[in-house]
């Protein structure tokens, strides 16, 4: 049994880590820690969890964390950095599921992220957690970046296009929207029932900070730079991220199908779906997986990939469970077997 | 492995039923029929079981249904019985989860249903699945009538109370609300988006048919005549039943918390909140519990229940695995660990 | 043109009270005061009144206030009080949105708020602004007290039957539901969009604050005590109010819909539907109307009424310009026809 | 006073017609048609309308229809051909709001539609009514062909751009999400709120029918050829268009924001919103306002312009009172006033 530290539990990473562990078979969760919810037990704020979760939130603790195996940080961005240095020099291996570690370069991470790094040295070590391009560096890593929502839902769905240059990666675009839950538990009124419901909108279209993430990795696929717009948008449900790739065709003879199903044949979380397929992302609620659809519209030279995921399973808790289980060398699938709420 | 059949798998219940058996240890769905999409595979029609359940619509037929261990009927109401008496005397065991076996009075049954019944002389055989009711009688039984979601949510509320001789049962009141999937997964104007979300009404007023069948089970829980106002409303959300339950108290000494406590113990799937508890439907979105709170407002004489389900898991689906799980010896919870998605 | 002034503007209720404002033939809004938001262009704040109103929100500030014909509160309990005073000494005529007027018995007052009262002597002048029950005192009073949302809904429903003395008044039940508008525009988590979305729970079941309010009107209707038991639920939507409201009758021998019309034959924004009818909260959304239909299932002792409102118009702003109306000698309609928005 | 006929009036488009029309000043519902519901009083079918229309459906009858100044066809696509040959001989005017007139190329129409064009003389008679592109045209219209909802949205936010010949009309790519209401009333198992709810999903993809009608006008904006790749989306909600519209800058130097605001100017529904601004499609709901905000993200080559209507108003039935305004020689607001629904 691994034993599983969760550093703040209270948000809806939070809460998808503890279901998704409640029913993993090799690793259990021992520590749960929140400043403002200490001494409160877990299923007294998540009542889906009774019965199944009997931890109580503690104060965050380095010397309990470093009593377990591996430590996942579901806090806002900048708390993990703070923390992570001793948890390694205790052996403990992190998985980060905030945005501390995604980005190699630090100024870059300072720019976007409105603060110095407490931990700079630790970025070029940091393994960024996308299986589907890291797994051999996921196995060893003592710290892993889980990606972003976003970055996951448009890097799986560029990637066999940008990888085999069959695209013109200077003036991609990824048109994506997301379900409210992306924006976390915090008491906002952007977040209420009554802003969101019933509506829709663009967000951060000047600049959102999975931008760089995104180019990052598209880069490190590409080989080269890469020009993105980048353009989120919230739809009034809880889960779920659509991408709406759009991209201009180097060569117009390759057969695209071919290509992704190719890509992802030993993928077991991303699933290519049929020519003509258009994937609703409550096909993956609760689940971990990817689904894409490749699609060349009137037979013309633009591109269009859709890729769904839930934000909070492949997006989040999930893909970090996947990280875990490779990390630790079980099954990559192991406690990831749920199949997808429909309706 | 328990080898099962399904009648009718086209709708909202039938997928459920083939989500909760793909995660089931002891037992796999083998032939699942429909007349409308016969050769159609499965995942073709519910995207969320692509790569988990690979059987294709068949036409619905005897021989190859008899050769099942267990065959569940997910079909409206009038179909199951239709094919019953021949399944029984193949010697299969059959789980309806329409409504054909669950009124015990074939007049009562005709005057709701509005239609004669095929085979009245099975009334009086059929087991009335409510395994905290019947649990003994469910183990032994050829035929299971799988309670209504109205009905699994009501009775199991007022249980206690009708049971103990607690409350004037001449006067009950049931205020329940579902979500959109109990209309199933016909094409009606009535179910369309557009005229369900954003707006609550009541339906059903004059007189629903899951009134006579909560009468039925009241009575055989009271040993007497029963007055029941039942007012259904249609909530928009997909999943999850609320029933807000009021009873006039005849002896206001008792301790409520306690009589729920004692009653529903040992019951896997009941959850008797602590004093105060307000349960959201959320809590057991995709899970099969019903999570029960007991309230008297005011401290005067009236006593208040609410009782949550997800309709299509403990008020179908899922009620229809656990009646299995009975009938052939597993354990009871056995393929039904699910823990709610929330958020 | 009435002058009118807003205080407390940044909530759903001020956006209404500006929505219908802006429509309204003989009123305008001259000041809008939000401590917050000062300096800031309400259109700014809520961008459907781009075009519509140029106001700028400004410091809360007596003087500006005492120019206004009328300035309508729609503030936080307890904010009200400490103004109107001054208000109405300076002439200026008041409708407070919150509660802080509502209640009749300051000690009352006081328990269920949990605050002094800041004036109490002026609890008795003022009127409590249902104008189906108190037109008359309306259109004289210096002060109104626009009623709650639920209060509004449940008192009109049960009106016919407490005045006509058809029912035991000592065993009322309110089972009510309302759209998450209610809760305001606050930043709380239990009001998050993916908290609410999906859901349906009761709340404020140990006692709600609109309780004492709903008794105070019937027992004045009754003109004898009353035993309610009121249970709110929360329904994911944005608007609405479905009170589902049930009595013993008295006498069984009386025409319960004629009843019902004759008490509102001359009431504009109350809608008796036809027998049978099941009202829907959308078909009063953005309007003023409150639309009822009275039942008697299965014939039997147990009289079932169930009422609608937008908690936002007739359930707080639209009522309040109805008491503008009322109390400036306006067609009671004025501004105040618009159609509810269905789908 | 206009005499108005509506031809179909049981869907979205038809209701909503009827709402505006009952706040119009000028315009009155005089005949309303529709074989399945002849004989329903409109207000049955639309508890909204109780109280404001008393208008009975009737089975559809070009004499009375004759009667009418003007007709609103709100029927499915390939019913308004079939009659209008005969109003237009009578001397009424028409406004088609749907698909029939829209195209003027009477082969792309059948290729598109599927059926051969019952009168395609009239193509080349018919004005595409988008005031904004065609007012005079409109107001000495005899026959209208109201614009899809898709197409008001993608190119009103195009039009200045490939007006001014800005960008490269041969790659532009319209990103576009829509309410349910869009697809109608109609009782497909798609449109279920169960379908529908908390999911989100590209359609289309390979060519949706309001591609061709895009094109059409943009290439009469931009007088040339024009590359198109346009995706439609389906949003969890009941109302709104949010269109995100991509192209490649010809020149860097211009200042967008200037372009658009100069324009429209002039136009009363079309709201150039700040710069940085992003529009929420609930800030049109009920009013008839495309609302513009357009952005360059970081500063780079590729515009994106973000455009909301509510696709029952601006989308169908608002342009079309619109329309007729214009006809008649109205002002073009008349009955247009009404302000967004918001929250």
């Amino acid at each position: 049994m691994i034993n599983v530290g969760v550093v703040g539990g209270t948000g809806y990473t939070g809460v998808e880590l503890l279901r998704l562990l409640a029913g993993h078979p090799a690793a259990r969760a021992r520590v749960i820690t929140s400043r403002s919810e200490a001494g409160t037990p877990v299923a007294d704020l998540f009542p889906n969890l009774r019965g199944r979760v009997d931890l109580v939130f503690t104060e965050p603790d380095a010397a309990s964390l470093a009593e377990c195996d591996l430590v996942f940080f579901a806090t806002p961005n900048g708390t993990a950095m703070g923390l992570v240095p001793q948890l390694l020099e205790a052996g403990v291996r992190v998985i980060d599921l905030a945005a501390d570690f995604r980005l190699r370069n630090p100024a870059l991470w300072e720019q976007w992220y409105g603060m110095p790094h407490a931990c700079p040295e630790l970025l070029a070590e940091a393994v960024y957690g996308l299986p589907e391009m890291n797994r051999d560096a996921v196995r060893e890593a003592r710290l892993v970046a889980n990606p972003g929502c976003y970055p996951t839902a448009v890097t799986l769905g560029f990637l066999p296009l940008v990888e085999g240059g069959l695209v013109d990666a200077g003036s991609l675009i990824a048109d994506a929207k997301s379900g409210a839950s992306g924006a976390g538990r915090g008491a906002k009124v952007a977040s209420l029932f009554c802003e969101v419901d019933g509506s829709f909108k663009a967000y951060g279209v000047a600049g959102h900070r999975h931008l760089p993430e995104i180019r990052q990795q598209l880069e490190v696929a590409t080989r080269g730079t890469v020009g993105l717009t980048f353009i989120p948008h919230l739809v009034p449900m809880v889960r779920g991220i659509h991408a709406t790739l759009y991209a201009r065709l180097s060569d117009g003879s390759v057969d695209l199908q071919t290509v992704f199903e190719q890509r992802f044949a030993s993928e077991p979380f991303v699933d290519v779906m049929p020519p003509g397929a258009q994937p609703e992302t409550r096909s993956v609620r609760g689940a971990n997986h990817c689904r894409i659809a490749v699609h060349r519209p009137q037979g013309e030279g633009t591109v269009v990939v859709l890729a769904v995921i839930d934000n909070l399973v492949k997006g989040a808790a999930g893909q970090a469970i996947q990280n875990m289980n490779v990390m630790f060398g079980l099954e990559e699938t192991a406690g990831l077997d749920q199949v997808a709420l429909l309706p």
